[in-house]
């Protein structure tokens, strides 16, 4: 039996040193990673400099089997990966000419002048392997330097997953790089806190090997990750099975199933249970709180809909909230979150509906500044609420804010008006 | 003057390398400390394993001035952040008795067993320093070996930002670590591609030092951003003025402001323009397209509001879609798709609405599978048009796709109706 394979992830650009952009790239390697059953041990980031690039593959080259680089194959001045790389093998860099001919091709088929630096992203390693990227331009690269296996994918997202799904993963088959594949599954507790959960399986989780056994705290829940590494999905089933039945033995009483209890999830199954129905009107968060409840599958069972309501005449037109608090009191206030609930739920025919108005632009509105907003809920049988927020942030992050705070404060609304 | 400082980020969590989360810390940090002046040249991942976290931090003292670990400060077993930073500074560690007391009056004050593995939280550094966290449990440790400042956050985000903010800027200027800030501008192009623009460039990106060039490319644009050195804005301006002037003499043409030319901007800017007006219908999407348009500053000029009609009630009720297309042919089908558009239009007295009915759900709806997505667009004068998507993913997946094809498709449609 072949020892287990090693992979490191090298993320390059300047642009996620200075924190531009999230590495999304590197996180979807590792999970696609994981799931071939590699152990992806470390990840770096490096920026457009061939220096801290060549040392980070010299590192990279010492200790892992299999090494994937995205980033820095494009045609411009600071895309260094190709002469890092070339620095650390000792090979030249050669024209790929399948490659210039597509990219002579695409500039032809546009009446475009192809400037010089575009052949750039033809050069491949002397003695490796072009990879075709059927979706984009620049090709991977794949190059052997000693044991190691390089791979170099473009930073663009959807050309770096294609290369890896077509290309990569046949080629890392075709290396017998692939025996085992990870196969999870996820147990969720709530009430429960991750020290106390950690308590009660301590020896279980001492003595884990396959499956492994982590916890990880959530908002509100604790899941347990179970990853049982396995040539087959049966066998993984049976490792997962008992294991997970030794977990449940001590904490079942904190279960709550395989997804874990978000807010939503708990807002459409407390109402579900009680053949409830809601809806919501939104102004401020302009449908992020519709959206947000639409993402949790089976959202249908109780929530019928929303009115984004982001102009004065949707409100007063549509939801039918009394012109006179739109003029009184403004679209940003107490009076209009509380009409827009009350008037929504009607006009929906729902029991319970939420309203979100107020200001996350740079400009105040009404009097209020920016990041004041109202949240209101009205239900058949209750009295409406409404609840002031303050929160702080550029436009998005108050947008952001104000639904997570909604979804916290209708679940609220719910246990206490409706327990179980 | 003193050299610059240069800044190490250091992640820790076996979930990010397993690529269960996207390591937003990391992006939120390097931005934090580019905007403070100080190069962040490497960031590292590492897993929950003493011994490779160790090199890790042996590799970050060997380089770099200042180094932030997030992460692994929790209380459980695969915690090791603390125990590996002292194997490479060779202490202690100590209970810090505010934390411990906090500690415990957090169990009491709920009536919980506090279990043991709760005072790890309490450790600090035998000789460093503890930044109190008031919005969490773990605090913030910081420690001095040799020459290099290190600080240990924990990876909640929320907490790890506070005590950043609280703490360790505050830390970071009372060390005389902060001399300049960073001062950024972007220019943003359309019509012409990364390449072109920095072959116009070229020599000003080669010359460059303080401001920095960095070309981008984006969505359909291309980003350039300037990025000042400076101990004030306003020799910050001076610098970014002069380099701006010599890029817009060149390709001024393509120049299109100091925001990209997103869909949602174009959509809006141009209806605008045109004094038009635009709503939306949205079943599957459930609110994404009317808040992506929201996320736009200035989306108010244009856009109206949007129905999330989730049930068939919502249609017929409000959006008024006939039932005989409902029990003909389906909420998920062409016709309705048309219907909710025109409908919807004229509910909310638009110039234009686009409308989202499709199958994102793992089972099939009306006979068609998951992934198929109708988008309609009606308009005043224009006759309505719809497009049948075959979307592949996840749930939320089909639903990100679905807006994003929907926002080209409305733009299109915009351009060639309505040309400027």
């Amino acid at each position: 039996m072949r020892t287990e394979k090693t992979c490191e992830i090298i993320s390059v650009g300047t642009e996620l040193l200075l924190g531009q952009i999230d590495d999304t790239n590197a996180t979807w390697l590792s999970e696609k990673m994981a799931t071939l059953g590699l152990n992806v041990y470390h990840r770096q980031t490096i920026g457009d400099n061939r220096k801290r690039l060549y040392e980070a593959f010299k590192l990279a080259q010492s200790r892992s089997d299999l090494v994937i680089v995205t980033g820095g194959l494009g045609p411009t001045d600071d895309d260094l990966t190709r002469d890092a790389a070339c620095d650390l093998f000792g090979c030249n860099l050669e024209t790929d000419l399948f490659t210039m001919k597509k990219i002579e091709a695409y500039y032809e088929n546009r009446g475009m002048n192809m400037t010089e630096n575009n052949r750039k992203q033809a050069l491949s390693f002397s003695g490796g392997t072009v990879f075709e990227n059927e979706v984009g331009m620049a090709p991977g690269l794949c190059y052997q330097y000693d044991e190691t296996v390089w791979y170099f994918l473009p930073g663009v997202p959807t050309e770096m997953k294609w290369i890896v799904d077509h290309r990569l993963i046949p080629d890392l088959y075709s290396r017998d790089f692939l025996q085992y594949q990870l196969y999870s599954r996820e147990l969720n507790f709530q009430g429960i806190g991750e020290s106390t959960i950690e308590h009660e399986l301590i020896d279980l989780i001492r003595k884990q090997s396959n499956p492994t056994i982590a916890p990880l705290a959530g908002d509100g829940h604790v899941t347990i990750r179970l990853t049982a590494k396995s040539v087959s999905k049966e066998e993984a089933d049976e490792l997962l099975d008992s294991i997970q039945e030794q977990i449940l033995s001590r904490v079942s009483i904190y279960y709550v199933g395989d997804r874990p209890n978000t807010l939503e999830r708990q807002i459409i199954e407390r109402l579900r249970n009680k053949n409830l129905t809601f809806s919501a009107c939104e102004s401020i968060t302009g449908g992020l709180f519709a959206s947000q409840i639409v993402s949790e599958p089976g959202a249908s069972d109780a929530f019928q809909g929303s009115i984004v309501s982001y102009t004065n005449e949707i409100k007063e037109n549509i939801v039918n909230v009394p012109i006179e608090i739109l003029e009184r009191y403004g679209a940003v206030s107490e009076e209009c979150a509380r009409s827009m609930a009350e008037k929504s739920r009607v006009l929906m025919n729902s029991d319970l509906s939420i309203s979100f108005t107020g200001v996350a632009g740079d400009q105040s509105i009404d009097g209020h500044s920016s990041g004041t907003v109202f949240v209101a809920i009205s239900s058949k049988e209750g009295s409406t609420i409404c609840e002031k927020l303050t929160l702080i942030g550029k436009r998005n992050e108050i947008r952001n804010q104000a639904t997570k705070r909604g979804l916290k404060i209708f679940l609220n609304y719910i246990k206490n008006n409706y327990p179980v």
